[in-house]
């Protein structure tokens, strides 16, 4: 192509507007936002967990990209037959399963927003805004959180925002493993030990795994009902001290605020005490929990993470921010960027020279990142700390109702104690006994039974639960949190559970 | 708390919406859209890069997080005055730095509409509609990028969308690294070696840094000017040689289909060839160029690519689905199973244990993922292939036009060939002898020169671009790609370098 040949130029220019041209984006963008709105106003005629079976999707759509273009319209009533019968609803107000997903008009405004700006921010100079409004919102968040002072950009530390936990641990190992053999030599990465309980998110030995620390060495120390499943300094040192006489080197330790199966705290301030006998990095990961501390009276709940190296929580989860916000705060971030920086030529700028600025391309594994400091910063605007700490606290008392109604039906039992908006049940021995006629029941047997409960009740779409195995215990798991959950919503999935359980009795009366 | 205490119930219900409340929402919406809409309208009024001072943010906002909420009006307001001085506005036309980030009506809505579903993919149970989305368009865009069979579901490989090429190569070399450990023991891990070009992207090291490859085994094999930046099979065969006549063991090539600075292209077949040879994993990262491989007549670009096991590239940067969303395809999924897969009890669900779907989590780094696949499907049916391919070709031709105009004005030159819609060039030596006067001049000299060039250029705010420093050859980039770009601002841009050159010769004559 010697001279311009403006072909390809001119049929863009005939065959549409600009896809960006503000006009039909505006026109478009109504329809969305309408489209968005009528499935709030009607989310509740859902199930909430997706009836299509699997490949359902494959059969409805083209086994190619098509060559031309349709319309918004078009897109939108195909989302609605094809796409939201496949969606497990998240934001549905029954909707109490896993943990939840928060949503909420600022949090997804703002995501919208930064979308629409799209800029890449990798350092200062790629949007200085982006860059300077997760610093301040961090240090926002450690003030809300009462974390201490050297968890701050004024303190010397400072946070970042990720996608997710998994990024937050897998970064922070890396810097520990790197400052670690730097002081004693690559060849020592096969004794490095990294250490959690048995409740600890199974993420966290993902993360170890891809960091290139040997599986051999996952601790996930046993941990008991008696101590609601928390994780002890003792239990710790004597893991430790069994590896250190074995010739192997503690590197890293989770401990976890709010586990995912029993919703336990680790006993964090006593096993900061012991990692640092012994040159430990602690990371404490609160990812679900964490949202709930800064309501002031759960504050304690992270009581000692003034002696740990970093604290994670998924705003994502509870702080209404739509997924994905991870908020990680590390008290030395040299330690990170020692490890994570990249300079190369076709980065560099005065900015980064100066030192003045915060690069997050050197704290967190990706070079690349959203404006997600944006939708956290219109969520905390947009509702303001009070709201916010009333928010999480009225899902908690919505679970301390739910339970009590647990409570009152003797057929059931609370089988580890409320935290947080957790509760963890099931059908007892005792009714099924009754129910049978059976004078013994295997636990094995119990737990198929809570299985088969729990599965009913999906099946029936109306709410949706999930489980915890622990201890060879089977329990279901209410984890409300869905923005739009309200306490009649409790009491109908309170309902639905007893229904449930009545057929489920009744047939195993039957069947005996 | 023993009966049931309403207050904080009661005070989140009290004092304001729901904050998922439909109408709220969708008044909201609408604003959020206009805001969009007027911002896209006026932006060329805007310096392309920011214009602030570092740290000007944390003096305009308060230290601490208010207690009171404010209206979306206010936070509008707040944007338009705080926030948007401190962009660099990267969906600027005149916006030709890094790489584009592109952005369009399609993409942006479909982020909205996943934010607004805000559904959490890890299994198939907890999105069917976002997992089956996902690997249905990843077939679709194998086709289109014309990919063999072997990278698509029916072949039984498959694709994945992540964040960003860094999670791409991450996983890919910690799924080769543990297969062959499992093979040769893991006490081998610091004899393995990774290799790439001198022009391979630094995510790439960082990325085996971060799986625990040792950086001493890092091998960045020199490029020439010559080959084109060309990483070539002679090449890596004689480093890899070298490598295991030392003891060491081969484990992953990264082959580039367009470098950041230079634009080369490896030699993708032979590569794999040699790389074949020493049973290494080779990754193609084409995180720019991969994007204008679906036009047909570039589809060489990759060839040999069915050769390699992985292959990825960034629809970020170029396929108008804003940030971010990078596609990752490979032959052998169970390769990335093995390693990366996590089974916890309260993940445990029916769909997957018939192994009949594709749970996601076991592909990548994080458990959660956002609903990436509903932008590229929106993307694809909003504009269709046809569209999009000639989206793709008018930025090339658009840089053709600028590489014109650049050869015929004597005082520059075109430093590396132009490839895709990059072209490298600069102020000849020529051209500053001619204006200095001097017989002779340092490469140096001629660097600080075209530095000062690019900068006087970029200060000005009108238009922004970004360097290359390769050979100890400083060029100035031009990298467009923006979705409002026309043809009328290349001309443009083209004036304002000539200007800048004008002025910059000019200070040089007086100087001299």
């Amino acid at each position: 192509m010697g001279s311009l040949d403006m072909k390809h130029l001119e049929s863009t220019s005939l065959m549409m507007n600009n896809p960006l041209d503000p006009e039909e984006f505006r026109r478009q963008g109504y329809m969305v936002i309408d489209f968005l709105a009528e499935y709030y106003k009607s989310i509740e005629k859902y199930p909430v967990r997706s009836q299509v079976e699997a490949g359902y999707l494959r059969k409805k759509l083209p086994v190619s990209a098509l060559y031309h273009p349709v319309s918004m319209e078009t897109i939108l009533k195909d989302i609605q037959t094809d796409i939201v019968p496949g969606l497990t609803h998240w934001q549905i107000p029954n909707y109490i399963a896993y943990f939840p997903s928060s949503g909420s008009t600022a949090g997804l405004l703002g995501e919208t927003l930064a979308a629409g700006f799209n800029v890449v921010g990798f350092n200062w100079i790629s949007s200085p805004a982006s860059m300077e409004l997760e610093s301040i919102v961090m240090d926002w968040l450690a003030d809300m959180l009462s974390l201490p002072k050297s968890f701050t950009f004024s303190g010397g530390g400072g946070g970042v925002m990720m996608g997710t936990t998994c990024e937050a641990i897998l970064t922070t190992i890396t810097a520990a493993r790197d400052a670690l053999l730097d002081q004693i030599g690559r060849e020592n990465i096969n004794k490095l030990v990294v250490y959690g309980s048995d409740q600890t998110h199974c993420s966290f030995f993902k993360s170890a795994k891809i960091a290139g620390i040997s599986p051999n060495n996952f601790r996930t120390i046993k941990t008991t009902k008696t101590h609601a499943f928390s994780l002890r300094g003792d239990s710790l040192r004597s893991t430790i001290e069994a590896d250190v006489n074995a010739g192997l080197i503690p590197l890293f330790l989770v401990a976890t605020v709010g586990t995912t199966s029993t919703a336990a705290v680790d006993e964090v301030g006593p096993l900061c005490d012991v990692a640092k006998e012994y040159n430990m990095w602690v990371h404490v990961d609160a990812a679900y929990a964490g949202n709930d501390c800064i309501c002031p009276e759960l504050g304690h709940m992270i009581d000692g993470v003034e002696k740990a190296d970093s604290f994670s929580f998924n705003a994502h989860k509870w702080f209404l921010t739509t997924l994905d916000c991870c908020c990680r705060f590390v008290k030395d971030p040299n330690a990170l960027v020692r490890c994570l920086s990249i300079n190369p030529e076709y980065l560099k700028n005065k900015a980064t020279d100066t030192n003045q600025v915060v690069d997050y391309k050197d704290w967190q594994l990706t070079l690349s990142s959203r404006f997600r400091s944006l939708k956290m910063w219109m969520v905390i605007r947009s509702y303001g700390v009070d709201y916010l700490r009333n928010f999480l606290r009225s899902h908690v008392d919505m679970a301390i109702y739910f339970e009590n109604m647990v409570t009152k039906d003797k057929r059931f039992e609370i089988v580890v104690p409320r935290s947080f908006a957790l509760v963890y049940f099931r059908l007892s021995a005792s009714a099924v006994i009754q129910h049978s006629g059976q004078k013994f029941l295997e636990q094995e047997t119990l737990n198929e039974i809570n299985t088969k409960l729990l599965e009913s009740i999906n099946s029936a779409g109306k709410i949706y639960m999930t489980q915890s195995l622990v201890d060879a215990t089977f329990m279901i798991r209410f984890a409300v949190g869905a923005t739009l959950s309200e306490i009649h919503h409790v009491t109908y999935v309170w309902k639905v559970v007893q229904e449930h359980a009545t057929a489920v009795l009744a047939r195993r009366s039957i069947s005996c």
